[in-house]
């Protein structure tokens, strides 16, 4: 369970949201206020996009805990973007913490980013690597549940090197997680997964709220929208509201996709059943 | 403010004290319970002495969180000390996450714990550096209050190549709170000073328990001395209770010394206000 | 490309061999000699044996240089140990240095080192990790061919919790890299893999120096044994000389295996050819 | 003894001087040619600015070696500057390996990069800390001689908030070794220092290459300038030249001073001996 924050929108330095809201993701790092336990002190990612200079994001990581960290504080002070994903990570016991675990993970102009658990990974996860082409294998570096359903969702949407919209992304989330779930069923655990999603290719974004278990509350999920035309409209995803009393912020319903065009357009949809109980063909 | 741990007895595994009491260290360096806030995840710190190796202590420190650092889960498992501080940091606001700031401090066969903070510490830090003869001056590495409060205690100690008592170890712990507190005094700040400081030469131990300002409750502080015999007798000082139930904690009493000598007598002592309102020559 | 040292005798301080010897492992870690590139800056590693507090070892990892460490420093100052392992990395392109990758590996009772590259791993990888056991599989946390290797060694070893003896230990290593030349002659590559690895349970120790091209010097590898009596004596297994003039320092033969019994004594044992054609059932 | 680098010119990527040049700072990183020791890797540094986001450079600093770092690799691809200098340690003997003593240092609008030793440094350590005001004492966060003659070198140029010009903080540079000479000349020393230092406010560049002993050579340093007109003009200033064949790179003579004004002009000046021997006034 972590804590991620996506934008979109003009230009704007990074600290404008990781460090100077209320309740800003740094702060999170620490005191989240919608997790059992406020700590997300295992390390840090920020990934972001400077579209004049290369398709690819720039990924800035550490192992050490966001708060403290002097080279994040100095880079959010001096790097402006119109499209970034960062990351505090709480690792799931057992699970390591170094660089290679942190969020956001990079794959050619992607970025990917996980808050939750795939329940009985470490079951699937030799059949889920199995299902993986040489390239997508090859490219995982770390240990988490998270970097392996990355390679999954990518293998899923297909050829990487082309540019593909937001409802194409938002889809092959969906999948990603009906496979994840197909495989944990096969295992006969009925323990919960819990999968919010994001992803980026620096142009749209796709993000998924899902709990494997209905009966459950999926973890936590916001988006913002402000700005009235299009061209100056600015879109945050986020796992907490980054201010308290905003009216702005709208909770993103269980088992619903978020998806943000080119365009700047969000749209919310509620995750097609059909897909989840539809066969993929077995690795 | 941090927390800290002080272990004088038989020889026993770190992990006994570190890692498997209900409420241990590791787990105070995130879930804290008195202090405001629990988190105290800006670097740790363990020194322990292996006397029949050396009479220098082996200190390992990290600017990593205690609580996901492997190499001091795996050295906690193998290896055994009949005298150990060990600590988790919380930084004060402005002061850098750095091994060089990690307590405990070593000074040849001294360490140095603290757990507070020296109010207007910016204001009396030149003083208190110009106070300090050239070795102890060129011996700080770090930018803590906590360090240059070791400097002065090892000043007021005197000769630190001679075996103290763990009397004289006390007493000097007194004098450096006075020392503090009227260099204090004079930027005519009247905000409240934070001194739980503990030392040990790996002979005996001295820790004590202050504030200031007599009207507000010193940072926590207990001990607890488990066997009958002095041979079979274990010491523990700690800035919380390890276990919950157990009523072999006792809290130190505000102002008060709490002293381990070599046999593992233990003594508390209200601090010598004489000593205290005493007039040190000025540096 | 790194360098080792493996030690077995009497109960001595880390800093003896570490740090003290005129050519000694921290030296090598940027001027060593028998290599091409002298640098071995990608981290380091150290495990010992405290037999009388368990079984296991204790492993010291970093990511940082040794050379400048002062946890190692300190820790080889105050820590003895009758039986350990030291490795300077030297990272192989493409490999990253983290903690997960730096040897000594360890896997319950056993440590493992690596200095060479295995030609092609990239291409082998899928396929040794398919054979591996669920438990081996699951071990592995980096993505280092010495890693991988030492997994290939444990289940050719067989139950790894039961005592086996330094001849046991030398025919595994000797059957892990028959194993891992097959596999790579499959992938039709003839370029040479170098495959000095060294492994222990704390009791014995085996170690090899061998390339797959016999036109090629295999990386360098020597011993050293002092002391007359078995209970005096010191044995010390180091890829390069640790004092200059000595002339106790032996070169290993290539394709050799060298093997110190838990008596101490040591048997160099050219590998056994008839092994390395046997066939191995597919996994 | 360390590398570095500044540049000055048209916006370009950090990497087309880190990393791509045959003999880049990188590759200096281990393999520099014009020291007797060819590895600097005790943490490295880089400091740019974006000037249309603010005034104060972006400074990113790690205390493990350069040519390893991820963070590195991938800023500098995703990172354009027409200001920036970098930065390769080689920390002298008992200086510490910390982020606090990694170059640039950075002070408001400037950065300073160091070259050399200040022999004695140790001795006259107090005296010139005793000799800044209390802001320029305080900023002081690490314990390297580099950082001090930093603080000397600001409290010489007087006000750093005003615009100063190239010539202006050439001379603050010749005032500052004068100081630094004169503090260790009263040490009785007779050891020489090395001095090549370089510093900017982001708009104008000043640096110098001297040893205290004219009969030795100074640390290495050249430059070279690129492009007829001045909008096009490049200037790098480097400890070493980055590429072996070029023509392009003029030596700096012992003694000198190298300045880039704002307009791309370069010049070249002998130190200025008056005011080497002036009198300054005492602290």
């Amino acid at each position: 369970m972590c804590r991620f924050l996506c934008y979109k929108g003009p230009q704007i330095l990074l600290a404008d949201l990781l460090y100077r809201p209320q309740h800003s993701l740094i702060l999170q790092s620490f005191k989240a206020r919608e997790r059992t336990e406020p700590l997300n002190g295992d390390g840090f990612g920020v990934g972001w996009y400077a579209t004049n200079i290369s398709p690819t994001p720039c990924v800035f990581t550490s192992l050490t805990p966001a708060w403290s960290n002097q080279n994040l504080r100095r880079l959010s002070e001096h790097v402006e973007s119109s499209c970034f994903f960062a990351h505090v990570r709480a690792a799931s016991p057992g699970m390591r913490v170094g660089e290679e675990n942190c969020h956001p993970f990079q794959h050619h102009r992607f970025l990917w980013m996980h808050n939750g658990t795939i329940e009985g990974f470490w079951q699937i996860r030799r059949r889920l690597r199995a299902s993986l082409p040489d390239q997508l294998y090859d490219a995982i570096q770390g240990t988490t549940d998270s970097e392996h359903a990355f390679a999954v969702f990518l293998q899923l949407l297909g050829d990487t090197e082309r540019v593909c919209s937001a409802k194409e992304m938002g889809q092959a989330l969906v999948l990603t997680i009906a496979q994840l779930e197909r495989w944990t069923a096969e295992t006969g655990s009925s323990a919960p997964s819990y999968f919010n999603f994001a992803v980026t290719d620096g142009q749209s974004i796709a993000a998924v709220r899902y709990v494997s278990n209905p009966a459950l509350e999926p973890a936590s999920l916001y988006y913002s929208v402000a700005g009235k035309h299009a061209n100056e409209r600015t879109v945050v995803i986020a796992s907490e509201r980054l201010n308290e009393d905003s009216t702005d912020w709208i909770r993103v319903a269980p088992n619903h996709v978020v998806t943000i065009t080119q365009e700047l357009t969000v749209n919310i949809e509620l995750m097609d059943v059909v897909r989840l109980g539809s066969k993929m063909s077995p690795p």
